[in-house]
């Protein structure tokens, strides 16, 4: 059991370009290398070169168990032994649930009763103990909060945490190792786990490299904060994208300000769209929140903008592929 | 362009190690390097390690491009310039068509009326002029004679061709380099092009793996086959695994005789079961003959035959991901 303390980290931001590479080396043994997909027809409809890094083939379904394998690997004994809990929409759910039984410590999971019922039926898989919340981020995180002053279990924060960002910061190592040539990377937002991690990593490996984010319309709570310069929240969101309906937090925000150079924001119609090409030509089961990249690089947003000319060779992180079948096909029926 | 003779095939069958090698260096700037597919939840199921060979993300959605490719650039000038016909249930289809793209020749490709819409569509957005035939062998064949005589064009045979057989056979160079360990290959059976190619190869680079066919119950030709020694047919077949209907040809008899150690045959329950577990689990889009592999290794005829309690590490060909939704979602809601 690695017994190490969490990695020191120099830089201003929560994780760099060492606590990645430390949690890469920790988890690397654990986790799937996910491959990258393309297609020369959808390249057609967007005229640039498009790779998809596919973490809806990572354990769990998503790329959650990149940060929940690091942060749970890496705490001490005496607090992994009392357990871990977290709230979340269902993939960090299911990650930390997968995570905690490699180390084979308790779970305590508070997920909201409109989760999905696949991602519950993986959190169930893994063995993780599951607590209803309502849908809301005060009423997922009173409940946390709760479990832990009971349980002395600790908190495994779905984004903000520079464990987690460091996990999730693993896939740009993977991925410009996979496609050296990409000069743009196009990545979902919600609470900003995964695009800081996503974002410190492969501008610590090419500083000349493109980051952007996609984003629901009806949550769009971070291209708000870009605007304002503060952290803004919604008091609700309204989007079929289950998994970016969080908002930023103290440690992705500074990140998202400073190396991420846009938001896109996408509607459902335009996310539908998306998944029905991942799953027509790509041949891929994405979630909406997996499949907001490329809807993101399909908008006009995106491609009438000039100053996205010179995307030619563009990542899009496809964060996960868990959607029930009857809902994918109610979206597509429409 | 590619003028070439076809290779002189020096083994008693239509296709060795020489040819599949030689049409992988002709097709490799144009095909996928598909990648590998894994899952523990899978593997604790069956007790094995299983390796999913995901010829759905191939070009057109199915391994079918790999022979199609090499048959079209393997062409002389003089043939290749008067067009190409096939007839096929619709994925060996929009191989030829993007082939024949590629090489920038006509086409004309019969399809039964009853072929699946995307494979019909994979057929148009590759440009190949679309014939209708009968589903039955007769009528595709048939009109495939008269194109044939009227246009000059050259035949691409889905399966019977040593060039077919070579092409798809590149698929084990491929995989027995990604997964060395492997002891086991199971590939889906119709016409036998393919286990035939992966068969000659695999067994040429290690003569001691075993290579399965699975095939349905509906469509059990193959099995029957090498119950009575000789080319067995059916007067219909009844499955919905619409890309399994074929049978044996005189080229893959021979192969399938020496070289498949035995035929799994599995009912339309098993392979819609697993078609589910491919989608809830793999995140992957695979149609009915692309899931029959892993219905194979799941059903009892293959967990309790204790001739196969040593394949422990098992590829498995996923030949292809072209299912219309609503008939996917079809399969699971009944």
């Amino acid at each position: 059991m690695d017994q190490e303390e969490e990695p020191q980290v120099e830089s201003k931001y929560a994780a760099d370009i060492s606590s990645i590479t430390e949690a890469h080396t920790r988890i690397k043994p654990h986790i799937h290398k996910t491959p990258i997909l393309s297609s020369e027809t959808i390249n057609s409809f967007v005229g640039r070169s498009l790779f998809f890094k596919c973490e809806c083939f990572q354990k769990g379904g998503a790329f959650k168990f990149r940060g929940a394998c690091n942060a749970i690997l890496s705490l001490p004994e005496d607090q992994a032994s009392r357990g871990v809990v977290t709230h979340s929409s269902g993939n960090h759910a299911a990650a930390v649930s997968l995570a905690a039984k490699l180390r084979g410590v308790p779970t305590y999971i508070i997920i909201p009763k409109t989760a999905p019922k696949c991602k519950v039926g993986n959190v169930i898989r893994y063995g993780g103990q599951v607590i209803w919340s309502e849908p809301s981020m005060q009423s997922r995180e009173g409940i946390a909060n709760k479990v832990q002053q009971e349980t002395g279990a600790v908190l495994i924060h779905p984004y903000n945490d520079g464990r987690i960002i460091s996990g999730q910061g693993t896939i740009s190592l993977e991925l410009l190792d996979q496609v050296p040539q990409l000069d743009t990377i196009v990545v979902p937002i919600s609470g900003g786990g995964l695009i800081s991690g996503v974002a410190l990593a492969a501008k610590a490996i090419n500083p000349n490299i493109r980051v952007l984010a996609a984003e629901p319309c009806g949550a769009d709570d971070a291209a708000r904060s870009k605007a304002a310069g503060t952290i803004v929240t919604l008091p609700e969101t309204n989007t079929l994208a289950d998994g970016l309906r969080a908002h930023l937090g103290s440690l992705t925000w500074p990140v998202v300000r400073d190396l991420v150079e846009d938001i896109i924001t996408v509607d459902d119609k335009e996310i539908v769209d998306a998944m029905k090409l991942f799953y027509e030509i790509l041949k891929v089961a994405v979630e909406p929140s997996g499949a907001i990249g490329l809807a993101a690089v399909l908008s006009d947003k995106f491609q009438q903008n000039p100053a996205w000319k010179n995307c030619n060779n563009i990542g899009i992180i496809v964060s996960g592929g868990n959607v029930d079948l009857g809902v994918l096909w109610e979206f597509f029926s429409k």
